[in-house]
């Protein structure tokens, strides 16, 4: 398969120390700062907020996030 | 397994550098311009915008999508 | 395990060029042209129509579907 | 672990040629005689038949069934 | 790991040609003769009965029930 | 990776012909002795009790759980 | 893959025999002191309290919680 030399998990090694809203499974998002991140798209976001329809649930601090809830990863 | 020479991916290289529409799992939809891939189905998508039932929802600017949520990528 | 001589996956080497009907998860279905396919039921639609509830939905043109999203392919 | 000298597969090669019902995830129904399957439990379907709730809702033809869509298969 | 010298699909092997209860993903359940099984959990059941909230939808006969839509299975 | 000298599946030892609660996905759970597991999350109950929503819907006796159905398993 | 020297599961390291909040798919959430995890995120709470909507449901005691049901883990 001929592919890009851009990969797709090049946008989390450029997110770090940054902000990103990640979008999961089941209309949950947590906003925050993405800190590490591995293969499996497991991440962790310190300064973590949950939002539910855009409005902000509660406050998290760090929280690790399981890759396969992930429906996508957005840096802001 | 006799297959054919071109294979599904192929549409993938094709559209590097333009618009497409994904559909993901629960009624999510991305348009906007395909940056990267890989063999997992994972995208990036530049200048993303979500759409809900058809309407904008929101500007997502860069998002990279998780290849086991997407249920089609169609070139425009 | 004794097997049958034909698979599966020959009725869509057969398919290549036709006419297919694709049922996928959440009551989507994709009509168009079987364009090619790959070992994980990815498969290419040329000329897609999404329908929904039977009825035309819109003007896909060529689609890309994920495998794991399919319920069944049948030839029309 | 001890096993059974027969396995569970041995029945859809006893029913190859013959008539089947299939359920798959999501209260779909198809009826039809079984003409190939694989290790996946991928199965091809000819002269099915689409049931819901148990009435004919249309008439596929040849079909492909995911495997990982089926719920059981019963020869009738 | 420390593990029991029994394993969870003794019970399997000893519910051989016995009545068992098959409870399935989706609020089905499967009660039958247990035909045979294996290491994914696909089971045959014989003189199948397919109930739906506890009531007798129907008789099914032989049917291969797959693995992984099985929640539990239990002895009669 | 760092990891602790005890580990998850100790518990399940532990609890080895004591009492365990185990929630299944989709609101259903089994209350009894743990007979068994292997590294699958598999586990046999003994003197199995279906609860739903905390009330006991029927004694199953001995049942054999699917380990990918299952969200937690606790000690009593 | 260029990837940052801490790595997500790092933050269960630091969090053992400290309190978390831990996120199960389906609405329910435990929150006690981790006492032990392993690569596939299966973790072990003690003196954990489930909570629905974030009201405490019931105490838990010990609990084994499976990896594949977690939705993110969060140190207080």
């Amino acid at each position: 398969m001929t592919e890009t030399t851009s990969r797709p998990f090049d946008i989390l090694n450029r997110a770090l120390s940054k902000n990103v809203l990640v979008k999961l499974k089941g209309d949950v998002e947590i906003r925050g700062t993405l800190a590490s991140f591995d293969v499996h798209m497991n991440v962790v976001i310190e300064n973590g907020e949950e939002l539910k329809n855009g409005e902000l649930k509660r406050k998290l601090g760090t929280v690790l996030l399981r890759g396969d809830t992930i429906v996508f990863v957005s840096p802001s």
